[in-house]
């Protein structure tokens, strides 16, 4: 089968088989001392994620004319950074979840310390395996300074962990839509838009690529977290490995309930169609980045 | 007074307040979105802290013939993650300490969720900040990434965090003194070890010095931690900042109740001596590494 046609499901299925190996071997052995450490850093990593970060950088990558086979080890430290925020996301301080993609929260398992420590040590691995990768000698130094920096800025006060602390601050109170639009471009939409950037970066894009892939990321981000909402809402607690309505359960505010569920459908299908719109321009070797941008909001889990 | 002559404790307070004044520059504002959040990493990181690492990498710099001037925005990542370690370490699922630097620890004054997420995005700053450095155009691209890439090893599973969790592990229970050793060489040493490193690498230093400076480095990191250990039962509250006698109260290993206190002494002096000797191939330019060295055994908090 001609990769070019291969649809989202696919790609997924066989861009997360190499993301998962690398990741196997990138990352210390179970065993390594201290091996409670590594087993948990492992557990939550390797419990069935979709790898759609790694998969969008990927398609970024070959939208802009890269080989996606050598930004390999850069788009597992997409999936550090995310596995480490949803580990201390559960913790019992923060979103107390008992589960995570169908399993006990790495806290229920291994304890609250282990939790966090795993989380801080898989936030370090992420910068460890940019920093490492160099030594490949298949990018150049500046285009690995330059990830390290969009990825730290996207996970940072100002990307995820100031998302998360909008998150909690605002549950069980009445916010806006612009605060909701805040939380969801800091907690969810500043990683999805870095795994673009840092795909078409390393891919070597353009300048004017770039501002398509920037503009392409920012919406598909957004696009994700309303299909997250509305999931939330609509899915059933097998196609989620967590609890239907868990954020509602959470006081937590989402865009069905702010917005209404007509009104938050025809908000995804803009920032989609936005998504599409940003990469007119290029083509058919952008045609996994569209279809990812149609998988993200039809998506069942 | 000719700088070359200040003695460890001036240097320290020359050196930290340019520290101080280049974090604060570079952190968000307390009253940046969320500001909750950037209060309370502003909390324990101008908690008076010593600065030592930082102190460390600018000596090392000189001691190479390099500027310490030119590396401060990179020194500072070093206090982040120092910073990031000690909140978390604080938190009642850790060591459960109330007080740091002789204030209320961070979750006492911001509660559990908010410390966790400070400590988290002190840890990314470290990363921003040494990859946004790049642009002052002052190192090379590679240069900043062998130092992401120290700083990176340094703290992760195989370094504080690893140190952590087998600190964790130990506590309450008869622990040898190789185990003992292993908490320390990475809970504290790596990160004494990796500040030398670092300065010595941007300050321009040559294969063999970096040789040197990682001896002198593993070795002053060693001494460091046998010196807390020494301090905690000797020194009073109003020196540490936090309650005499902590760590036995815990339950924790510590050099002076696993080998005595006049072996921990020697022990310690063992260290220091092997620090100095790493780096007596080294002019008058290398004296302000001698003075810390020394400083770090003397210290009384």
């Amino acid at each position: 089968m001609n990769e070019q046609h291969m649809n989202a499901a696919a790609y997924l299925d066989v861009k997360g088989k190499s993301v998962d190996a690398c990741l196997d071997r990138l990352l210390p052995d179970k065993a390594a001392f201290p091996p409670s450490l590594h087993e948990a850093m492992r557990y939550c990593l390797f419990a069935g994620g979709k790898r759609i970060r790694p998969a969008l950088a990927f398609a970024a990558a070959e939208a802009v004319g890269g080989n996606p086979d050598l930004l390999v080890e850069e788009a597992c430290a997409l999936e550090l950074i995310h596995t480490f925020t949803l580990i201390h996301d559960d913790l019992p301080s923060m979103d107390n979840d008992d589960f995570r993609r169908g399993m006990p929260s790495t806290h229920k398992v291994f304890g609250e310390a282990m939790a966090i420590l795993a989380g801080d040590a898989l936030q370090t691995e992420a910068f460890t395996i940019l920093a490492c990768g160099y030594s490949r000698g298949v990018h150049t130094a500046e285009r690995i300074v330059e990830v390290i920096k969009i990825l730290a800025e996207a996970s940072g006060s100002r990307g995820i962990v100031g998302g998360q602390v909008v998150d909690l601050e605002s549950e069980g109170k009445m916010i806006d839509q612009a605060r909701l639009e805040y939380i969801h471009s800091h907690k969810t939409g500043s990683l999805i838009a870095a795994s673009v950037l840092m795909g078409g970066i390393l891919g070597g894009a353009s300048p004017d690529d770039i501002q398509s892939l920037r503009r392409y990321g920012e919406a598909i981000g957004h696009a994700f977290q309303i299909a997250d909402d509305i999931l939330d809402v609509e899915g059933s607690q097998e196609q989620l490995g967590k609890s239907t309505g868990s954020d509602q359960k959470k006081g937590k505010a989402t865009y069905p309930n702010i917005i209404g569920m007509d009104e938050a459908r025809k908000k995804m299908m803009e920032c989609y169609e936005s998504a599409i719109d940003a990469i007119r321009s290029f083509d058919r070797r952008a045609d996994h980045l569209r279809d990812l941008a149609l998988y993200i909001i039809r998506r069942q889990n």
